[in-house]
C-alpha cells in the first residue's frame, strides 16, 4: 500500500494523459476529493462536474448527460447519484468505464473495498485477504445506509461473518437477505467483536427536529439520549471490547453521538487509516478500468 | 479532428506550462468542462472562477474582477457573463486573451464555431468549408438565443441558408437583420432542410408556471401542448426530413418538449458528435489565442 | 519577483508531483485563485475543498476535517475559516505544512507580506527590505479586518510606521497594542503618507440596511456619505499626496465608496500589483513549507 502512494508525478503513471470526469449529482466533497487524489497521484488529471444537480430530474436526462460528458472525450466517468441503480444505468449507456461513487441507499463499492481492506490490513489478512473467522459490528442506521450494504458484501464475500446492530427500526431483520446477522442488542455482541464500524447517525435524512432538552430528534429513534444509551460505542463499551478489536467509522462523525470522541482518537482506531486506504483503493481501481478500457479499445 | 483530440499529455502540447482562468459570472457546468477539457488536452491547466457572481452587479466591477485575474498571471481568460457586450469589454480592459463563452442574449462565438463545423462533417464539407446550397432550419427560441445568434453568423457566413422558425414570439421578423430568413411555419419547411437545429425551451428564461393539466406554462407561448403541434421535432416530423438531414441540438434536451426522444437518438442525430466538436474547436481556438498571445509579447 | 513567475510548467519546479489542498471554510475565490495558480506555477498541483462550510459547527470537527484532508496524502493545507485561530489549532493537529488563508477577524499573512513586499518595491527597498523611514496610512475598518492586523505586523517589523485611520467605531484606540498609531483623522496625515492603504467597507459585516436616501447604512457608520466626508479617497484627497506615495486596496473595491475610481486607476496606484505579488509570495511559501517539510520527513 506504501509504494502505490509514494511516487506520485503528473509526467508519468498508469493514468498520465488521461482525464477522470467527476459526475456529481449528489455534493461529496469527500468522496470526491479523495477519488481527484488517486487520479491525480496516478498521473492523470480531473475535470468537476457538479452543477447539473438541479436540472437533472428524470433518469432519462441523467444519462444524456452522461452521454454528453463521455462525449467530450474523457477517459473515466466517476458518478454519484441520489438514485439507486443510477450507476449500473449509466454504464450501459457509456462506452467508457463508469465508476460508482454511491447511488442513493444502493451501494458504495469503493467505499466496501476500503472498509474490507483496512479490516484485513488490521489484522494481518494482506497476504491473502482471507478473512474467516473475524467478527464484524456494524452499528447504528443500517436501513439506509449503502456504506453497510457494500461492507456487508465485501467482508462476507472474504469470509468474515458481519453482525448488523442496531434498533428495529434501523436495523431491520430483512437486510439478513444480504448474508449477514442482524441483532438489536448492541452489549450482547461487544466482547465477540473483531471490528466494530459504528456509522454516522443521519439525523438529516429522517425528519427530525430538536426537542425541549436540546436533543436532535428524529422519527425512526425516540431520542439521541435513549439512542446513546443502547447503541452509541462510549468509553464504557469500548473497554469490553476484545484487545485487537479495532474500531471504523465511515466520517464524518457525530462525536458524542454514536461515538465518543476518546473512543475516536483511541487506540483501537483504524478511522485515518480507512480514509489513507480508500485514496489507495481508488487509485487500484481507476488503474484497472482505465487500463482495461484502454487496451479493450485499441 | 481525430488527430488534435488523441494525443493529450500534460507535459508537452501547445499549452503546456500555461494557466487558463474559467471566470464565470453565470454558472454553465457544460461549457466550463468543455474549455476545461480543452485546455488539459492541449497540455495547459485551468483555474475555475465562479464564486465572483453574487459580487458583481456593476460592468465597472466586472472589469476590475477581470483585471485582478489577469494580474494573477494567466495565459487566458474564458468569460461567461450575463451582460451582452460583457466579453468584449473586458478584451479591450485585459492584455491577455479573452475568450467569450457566452454573454448575455448576444453571442456564443465557440457554439457557433461548433455547430457550423458540425454541419460541414455532417455534409463531407471540411475540405474547403463551403455550405453553399444547405439549408438550415433554427427552430425555436430564437429571440433570446445567443446560440443561434451565433450560429446564423457562422454558417451563413460560409454560404449556407439559413431559416429560423418559431412562433411570432420567439421568432420575430426583427432577426432578417442577422442575414437569416425567418418562418412562423415549421412543416412548410421540413422536405427541404439538410440540418434542422432544435433549440431548447427555455422555460427558466420565461415567467412560466404549470398549469392545470400539468403542462408547463410560459408568457411567450400559449402551452406545451400547443407548441408541440408546431414546433417540435416528432417522429412524425423526421420521417419528412430528406435522407441526408442531419438533427442538431445545443443541449440540454427537453425529451418530449421541443424533440421527441427517439428522434434525438435516431440515425439522423448528430448531437453528441456537437459535444465532441465543441471540444475540438474550443483546443483549437486556445492554441491559436495562446499562441498569439505568447508570440506577440516576446 | 519576475524570475519566480516566468518559468512554469508541471513537469518540474519544487513542487512537482505534490498535492495542495485548499481547504476553505468560508468562501474566497480570490485568495484561493492567488493560492491556486501559485501551486501550479510550481509545478504542484491543488484539490479545492469548500463543501464542509456547512457541516461544520464545531472546532473539534474542524480539526477532524483536516485530520480527513491529511489523511488523504495531500503535502499541504491552505485553510480559510471563520474562526480566529483556527490555522494555528489545525496546525497542531496536522504534520504536513498548514498556511493560514486567513482566519476570522485574527490574521491573513500572506496578505501581510504581499501588502509588505509591494511597499517595500513601490519604495525600491526590495535589497535589505528595510521599511525604516516610510508611513504607511491603513485607512477604514480596522477593528474588524485580519488584513490590517497582518500588514501592521508585517511592515512595522521592518521598520514602517503605520497609522491606522478610521472613525472611532472602527478604529478603537485598543488596536495601538500592535504597535500602531491610532487617528480619527485622515485629512492631517494626507500630505506625510509614503503609502495609503484602503480597506473595504464591509457593509456585510456590519447589520446594515439601505436608507431611504439610498445610500447603504451600517450600524457602525452614520451614512456612507458622511463616511466619505471623512475617510474616502477621493480625487482632491489623493492630490494632497507626496508624488511618491502610492495607493494600495486589498479588493474587492467599493468604487465611489471607500475610493474614488480615478484615484484607484490613477498613476499612484500598485492595486493590481499588489495580485500579482500576491502569487509570488504565495509561491514563496509554498516552496519553503513544502520543501522543509520534505526533507524533514526524510
Amino acid at each position: 500500500m506504501h509504494g502505490i502512494l509514494s511516487n506520485p508525478g503528473k509526467a508519468s503513471g498508469p493514468l498520465a494523459g488521461t482525464l477522470v470526469a467527476n459526475l456529481f449529482f449528489e455534493d461529496s466533497t469527500r468522496t470526491r476529493t479523495s477519488f481527484s487524489v488517486a487520479a491525480k497521484r496516478l498521473g492523470g488529471d480531473t475535470v468537476d462536474l457538479m452543477g447539473f444537480a438541479s436540472s437533472v430530474n428524470k433518469g432519462e436526462t441523467l444519462v444524456d448527460t452522461s452521454l454528453n460528458v463521455e462525449a467530450m472525450g474523457v477517459d473515466a466517468i466517476v458518478i454519484r447519484a441520489k438514485q439507486s441503480g443510477a450507476a449500473a444505468m449509466i454504464a450501459r449507456a457509456c462506452k467508457v468505464p463508469v465508476i460508482n461513487a454511491g447511488d442513493g441507499k444502493h451501494e458504495h463499492p469503493t467505499q466496501g473495498l476500503l472498509d474490507t481492506y483496512t479490516l484485513a490490513e488490521a489484522h494481518g489478512r494482506l497476504d491473502d485477504f482471507d478473512l474467516r473467522g473475524l467478527r464484524v459490528l456494524i452499528v447504528g442506521d443500517i436501513a439506509s445506509s449503502r456504506v453497510a450494504r457494500s461492507a456487508i458484501i465485501g467482508m462476507s464475500a472474504l469470509g468474515a461473518r458481519v453482525v448488523c446492530v442496531g434498533p428495529p427500526g434501523l436495523a431491520p431483520g430483512g437486510i439478513r437477505s444480504l448474508g449477514c446477522d442482524v441483532s438489536h442488542d448492541l452489549d450482547a455482541h461487544l466482547s465477540k467483536a473483531d471490528a466494530v464500524m459504528m456509522l454516522r447517525m443521519q439525523f438529516e435524512r429522517h425528519d427530525g427536529d430538536t426537542d425541549k432538552a436540546g436533543d436532535r430528534k428524529s422519527s425512526v429513534i425516540a431520542s439521541v439520549r435513549e439512542y446513546r444509551e443502547g447503541y452509541a460505542l462510549t468509553g464504557a463499551r469500548a473497554e469490553r471490547l476484545k484487545p485487537a478489536c479495532v474500531v471504523m467509522h465511515p466520517g464524518p462523525m457525530n462525536r458524542g453521538i454514536e461515538i465518543d470522541g476518546d473512543v475516536a482518537d483511541g487506540p483501537r482506531t483504524v478511522i485515518l487509516r480507512q480514509v489513507t486506504n480508500g485514496v489507495a483503493v481508488r487509485m487500484a481501481v481507476l488503474a484497472a478500468c482505465v487500463r482495461r478500457s484502454m487496451s479493450s479499445s485499441t
